[in-house]
């Protein structure tokens, strides 16, 4: 089997959707959960699995060791969402590997033994989960997943059990937003079982209007027809309603769409200093006024960059900051020379 | 007795000072005062004093009648300071004259039956006192004022008795204010007798970091002491903390300042809507952004001058609109216009 890492992708849902995601929760038979486990089970579970995956050198893992890697990069897989926050907590023994060209990742030790993430970019569900899939089986010829016949796959919380599956959409619905439109969303997602999260995961803030969206049920369900229903019923549906709400604020709410628009792009193109969370916030007004038309000059992809690059983890990768103030100084020259804004001040002066 | 109203005026203080307002309270002798005065004796005051007044040409009044004129004309004088906002509410019959240049202004029938307003620009307290004390001058020869050898001139209100002067100037302490100065500064005020008091008046807010200060006291003091105290001890004083307060703020947070100026230049420059109080507070940090020399190519003076031109009277008068939703576009397509920003959505697209 050839996994499609390098398989061209559709663009055309690139306006709402940023980031397509499956997940695949498995355990290794016989040993306890990772919750249970001692330090020795641990490490032996680690380097069980760390073991079958090194010799699948088709899957082209870098590795990452939170216990002894700068934990800024940590900070950067946790940004492009390659690991999950719970994944650098302080905790059992854990080791995880990633493709660079973020296609893949798998975290040894999280909340399940192994996590295989595979990931497609626009409406890339499909693709997403032909990778996660695809190295799930590549493994399964040298590991032994704990397997029920009543149950389907075991997992250390009961949520997972079954298939183990999560498929989850990263989308950007800043015009159901501003049409005050996300409560409707939000009892849609409930009806049909999907979880609606913020940027980061259970719990947090939707910063830049960014929806995490993922289904709730792993048991008993069939891993194609949730897929099916997510990429092209649910997703579908999602993408028309937000189109429209754009088009509804462009007919009838240009002034107000332009100004926040413009005044988003001016200050990206001005600000001498950007926290994390305001360049997060105006980026997601810019790529609302790119995709809206509003905006000409800027590609949508260079706002969906640099969405990553102004995050914390990144600017301290590429910069060598690690302080709050320098950090904020580092952001707005970033997003000022990417955007075509003026120069920093000891240029001009 | 020739009135300066053409003298040319001293800029050195343009930075800090805005508006320098000398103000004369009198009433006639022999009448009630205004709020005791029924409504054939309103109009009695009134047509005498303004039959005096219009008997002296080298004033150089324009009239104008709260109750024929459009309220937007008394909206543009309020908005200029020639008028009160106490002017503008219902009550007796009024009438107030002013020069088209602002160098001088009367209220006939407000708090008391005739308030006499000279005015001078930047540091321009003698030039403001000059035209007050010379219109008053010129109108003794006509009008018989309430006068007691014990207290001085009557007023309506006790705290205008004696000389009934209250010299105020408008000042710009946006750096005193951005290093948390303002509360000593108020202190300082108090200890001098002197009122500190926003922008529209007593009670009012200090939108753009516009105060006003005053004497508080008029009964027992000497007209040119209580000037010279003012624009030279006082004056220098705060003048010397304000720009201490900028070479401070640029000197240890350079950063934090130019980016504030540069953000609210970006949004004034690109803004779709502004808000008059948001207006207001953007060119106020223009204008700390010119004189503390972070901005080069706009002058002082066009930051100056819109702060009177985006102000909802003025606009009224320049567009004809007088709907709040069209007068924020309006408002922002004139700032955008004179401080060179892009041009507005209907003629990019």
């Amino acid at each position: 089997m050839i996994l499609p890492f390098e398989q061209h992708e559709d663009d055309a849902l690139l306006d709402v959707v940023l980031i397509s995601r499956a997940r695949l929760a498995r355990n290794i038979s016989g040993e306890p959960f990772v919750n249970r486990a001692n330090r020795e089970e641990q490490i032996r579970i680690r380097d069980g699995i760390a073991s079958a995956l090194r010799g699948l050198p088709e899957l082209g893992l870098h590795w990452f060791d939170p216990e002894t890697a700068p934990s800024a990069e940590g900070q950067v897989l946790l940004e492009r969402h390659l690991i999950s926050p719970k994944f650098l907590e302080p905790g059992p023994h854990r080791l995880a590997g990633y493709r660079e060209d973020a296609r893949l990742s798998v975290m040894i030790n999280e909340e399940d033994h192994l996590r295989i993430q595979g990931y497609g970019l626009a409406g890339g569900l499909s693709l997403a989960w032909a990778n996660a899939k695809g190295c799930e089986r590549l493994l399964d010829e040298h590991l032994n997943f704990a397997f029920n016949e009543q149950l389907g796959y075991l997992t250390a919380c009961p949520t997972n059990v079954g298939t183990g599956i999560r498929l989850s959409l990263m989308l950007h619905l800043p015009g159901i937003s501003l049409i005050g439109g996300m409560d409707r969303m939000q009892h849609a997602a409930d009806d049909l079982n999907l979880e609606m999260r913020g940027t980061s995961g259970e719990g947090s803030e939707a910063i830049g209007h960014l929806h995490q969206i993922s289904n709730r049920r792993t048991l008993g369900v069939d891993e194609e027809d949730l897929l099916h229903f997510l990429e092209h019923d649910f997703l579908s549906r999602v993408v028309r309603e937000e189109r429209r709400a754009r088009d509804t604020l462009l007919s009838t709410r240009r002034e107000f769409l332009d100004d926040r628009v413009q005044r988003a792009l001016a200050m990206l193109r001005h600000a001498r200093l950007l926290g994390e969370r305001e360049a997060l916030d105006l980026l997601s007004e810019l790529r609302l006024g790119i995709a809206a038309g509003l905006l000409t000059g800027v590609p949508l992809q260079t706002a969906g960059q640099l969405m990553q690059r102004v995050r914390s983890g990144h600017l301290t990768r590429a910069t060598g900051c690690t302080e709050e103030e320098p950090l904020r100084i580092q952001r707005a020259d970033l997003v000022r020379r990417e955007l075509g804004g003026d120069s920093p001040p000891s240029e001009s002066t």
